[in-house]
């Protein structure tokens, strides 16, 4: 249960990206990989990235929450904090050792299984011989099983306002067992987009778009929220409070310097450092680029356009944090942030009605992301980016279509008309978010 | 001023733990603690510990004012920031040498004290001799002090939204100086319950229970909320804020990595990350268990019972998050969320009006957890658990059974009734929380 | 472009507090900074530094939005969050460059610039002697880049639920680039105030007196908003969210140990834990000096008191957290909150209208922290430290009020009657932060 294939890729494109900046890590800080000493930073840089992506996950209810309307608010806080422990105990039970089987191929490198449960390997050097002794295994498998809950959070946003709440469970327990996991091997566990060179460092694909295209399942298969739509036209459905959307938004920045820095996977001072800069800067240009794309096209800056612009660009530049310039990550955070915006209009176009944003900002930009390596990183080629997301596309519409489908015709996915009407808040859980306010019957 | 005692008991529980779990650290890394590196490093986990523990304040204030009504927010919110400062303050002024008084034992070992005000021990090798090598004195002080603030702040929520101002006040001071710090000297500054083989990793016993028995007689010398129990049935009184208190939860959940973590006084790659991985879960176990009993028993899925559910695995796992294993980790917590749900149900039948939940999540499960370490860690018997949870609630009544009798005698304890139906915000603190919103003049 | 002038000065203040405080850090621990782990574990507390400054943005935004009224939330958050984008690219182009001109100075040491663009200087062992090898140049820029948002997002508060959208945007770009950079080039870039002797440790002067003497200047042009100030009465205008409040004054504290404990610049184990002591402590003490302050003033305890009170004795002791004795950390911050509730008085008795209390928390416990290191500190003169806050209030208030004056003559800078009346939201977003929740139209 080794991830030599993924320290390496890091590796080389740590002296590739080095190199293109003209700067070098000194050889020092290489060498000593092996002191106690240096393992115990690592390692702890490691901790507080699962700490950080931990912290993404109120920041995800807070922004879903947010933008929905208040009589779903209880529902979409129930669903988000159920997600972290269905990630977190489905990647304990197999998850872990699903997307990272080390040895044990079991279908070329296209499905691997390590065996039920989480134990350390035997022996007194284990630890520290883990992954060339950068970090431990407890360690790697908390990082990485603060992950697992992702991408099943960006689904639970674009089926907001109408799944049923036992639909969303089933789907999010065995799409964070079998479905990021298996797709993740391809990857991160050393399968066979990494072997044909395919690199996103900390999952615009592998995170975002897979779970950016369940959300199109999901989205598409639910149809729209009632009202959304009426004789052809889009009516907008406000969210119920702005401030818990923007804090939402802050907390996802603020732990996505976790998301991005660990995923070096030391404390290596160069290159965390300069993934904090590109994710920051990427971010704040995204952030920028929706807001005057918005205030163009309709008169008037736009918050929570502002809000997915700087999403956009975080999401945008996960892939290549640590592999492209400074001015690489400022143009993907530009970019990211007008495609958010144009792709909010044409999800509305098309009348797939997505409460949140999700599609435009995890799966449009989560595509963009891993193309973007092909074209600014100087280590990597364009044409298996372009492979990467199109078979993690197929795999993911697949298994997330498989699922969604199937409850439909069994328990049914989405609530009855007058329950829906009457808010998930009430007709799913028996109460109510805001008691004591005076709240809108018809919001 | 040293803690050789806790020192050498983490030790041998950590050699217990390593040898069940068929893994060990690494020589190196426990050889190299006497380097400056390594005593950076492990100096700089406590400090971020502190921070993480100050991080859970917010969550404790968010969850009791999101679970109380919007008239008794202010006072709340107020309560709970002031918590914080008090802990602090007399923890500078006589806490930290009362609860780790070194040598200066003044009755066997039941009460010590070292003298009022914190300063550095002299000498250019104190601060790295200092424990053992493992982290200087301030970060000793940061670290505990943030912990001083958390017993009361349980104290906080169970007393919600009839206790005066001021008589709150007084209790904090008298309870974060002497009693918090008195009854954890017994343990954790290597008193009587220490030798006696008692073992409490971060707090299930020494914060949790000693707050919650606490809370218990403060519930129960106020008396439960106007119209909580009326003609022997019980009325629901619906929380204002349920995205607050699922933000607080998650916050606190984010603190406790550093809460469990940094007890284990290093940075020890494999203890840390393995206290990291019982803790999350612990947590996740719970929150399962917690929303499965509340959906059986109501019939739907509770989201303050799923919360709370969470914190009751975390509590659960705080005693023995690094001397368990993994799958008695998992155990703890679904117990944890069982009970915590029962526990509600129980409190409701005996009239003991608790708003949110902190008798049955801080007292039963840290009673619980406690106990647990004696049945689940190999390391550890049950007897030595079993005295020390009787014991501390004995002292913890028996401390805060005299303060607050006293204060209900002298200044009152309880606002008058018509305060109450007003709310706090206006009788005590002449303010509202949320202006301009309307809300119902009976919430 | 290196900063051995601010090193140099930390190394004299640590001997002389360590001195001072009859302690000293182990000779190791100090010698040991050439390793490469000793050098990893420096950097890597500055990259936890900069997330922890980044903390504090929701928490200004929060606090804004809390103490403001509903209608003008969604323009508060938006500015708030752009703030932290318009900060991070600016700083890029070229702020960081003008405030760490290293050799580059063009007019004495007064005026420097160091090129536009960021890239890392060249060579193998560049980044690991870039600062005397604590850390590393993308760490440098990644945690003054956090830094530089600040100044202007206090601005934000004191000009809230007036100011145009537009104006703020350019104020808020022409401040952050060249006011905040040019003004701290003169100490922490090694300028004429650092060689004058002059002490800010992380930013009492340089952050919060830069930005509040600015927040004067705009507060006074826009003049008071309609209503506050009738026939000579003041007429309190309650904010909408207490909880936000409270919640963005915890995010604040919690930053702030990054704030204050990153800008030792290095994880010197002695000096990081002291200044987390200090700060926590000063906070404290003002916490609950604001408290008594405002209960004997009032005649009940105001809880936006007690949350300025705890801002303003972190502000107080940013300049001299390294520096001054515990006791005095305590005197500064007890002070520290005895002024702001003074100030704010003062400042509607002179109907400067200042919504969350900006003026009074980070300009006038900004000059007084910067004060205070003249008095309380036994390495630093009296003088030097007034000389910096005349001579930075000057800089200050000609940049802002040329800026702000400039804009009131062109596009102007306040909103119209009936959009204020309105609310910004509408009528500069067209959209509200609370969709379904009734608010009263008035407010």
């Amino acid at each position: 249960m080794n991830r030599k294939y993924l320290l390496t890729a890091l590796t080389a494109t740590a002296s590739c990206l080095l190199c293109a900046q003209e700067t070098a890590a000194p050889a020092a800080v290489s060498a000593a990989h092996a002191s106690a000493e240096m393992f115990t930073v690592n390692n702890l840089w490691i901790l507080l990235g699962a700490i950080l992506v931990f912290a993404m996950h109120p920041g995800f209810a807070l922004v879903e929450t947010g933008l929905c309307r208040a009589k779903n608010s209880v529902n979409i806080l129930a669903k988000n904090v159920l997600t972290v422990a269905i990630g977190l105990l489905t990647f304990a039970i197999l998850g872990f050792n699903l997307m990272y089987p080390g040895d044990n191929w079991i279908l070329g490198h296209f499905l691997g299984f390590g065996g039920f449960g989480i134990s350390a390997p035997e022996g007194a050097a284990a630890a520290i011989e883990y992954n060339g002794g950068l970090y431990g295994y407890w360690t790697d498998f908390i990082f990485q099983g603060m992950f697992a809950a992702t991408s099943v959070t960006i689904v639970s946003g674009a089926v907001a306002e109408r799944i049923k709440f036992n639909a969303y469970i089933i789907f999010a327990v065995l799409y964070a067992a079998f479905g990021y996991t298996l797709i993740g091997s391809w990857g991160w566990g050393g399968g066979w987009l990494k072997e044909l060179g395919f690199y996103d460092l900390a999952g615009s694909t592998f995170v975002h778009s897979v779970g950016g295209w369940a959300a199109l399942v999901g989205a598409f298969l639910l149809g729209p929220r009632i009202g959304k739509y009426v004789n052809g036209k889009t009516h907008a459905i406000p969210g119920s409070n702005l401030g818990f959307a923007t804090l939402g938004v802050f907390l996802l920045w603020f732990g996505w310097f976790g998301f991005n820095g660990a995923s070096v996977f030391s404390a290596e001072p160069v290159m965390v450092a300069y993934v904090f800069t590109t994710t920051a800067l990427s971010a704040a240009a995204g952030l920028v680029a929706a807001m005057a794309t918005s205030w163009i096209a309709q008169g008037k800056p736009d918050l929570s356009m502002i809000l997915n612009g700087c999403l956009a660009g975080l999401v945008g530049i996960t892939a290549g944090a640590d592999c492209v310039s400074i001015q690489s990550s400022c143009a993907i955070g530009i970019i990211s942030g007008v495609i958010v915006v144009l792709s909010v209009y044409f999800f509305d176009k098309i009348h797939i009605d997505d409460p949140v944003g999700a599609l435009s900002v995890h799966l449009v930009c989560g595509v963009w992301g891993t193309i973007a390596v092909g074209i600014f990183s100087p280590a990597h080629a364009l044409m298996p980016q372009i492979i990467g997301v199109l078979a993690v596309a197929a795999a993911s519409l697949a298994f997330s279509g498989i699922i969604f489908a199937a409850l439909k015709k069994t328990i049914g996915i989405r609530v009855g008309k007058s329950d829906e009407l009457k808010g998930l808040d009430i007709s799913e859980h028996g109460m109510e978010a805001y008691n004591g306010f005076q709240i809108f019957s018809n919001e």
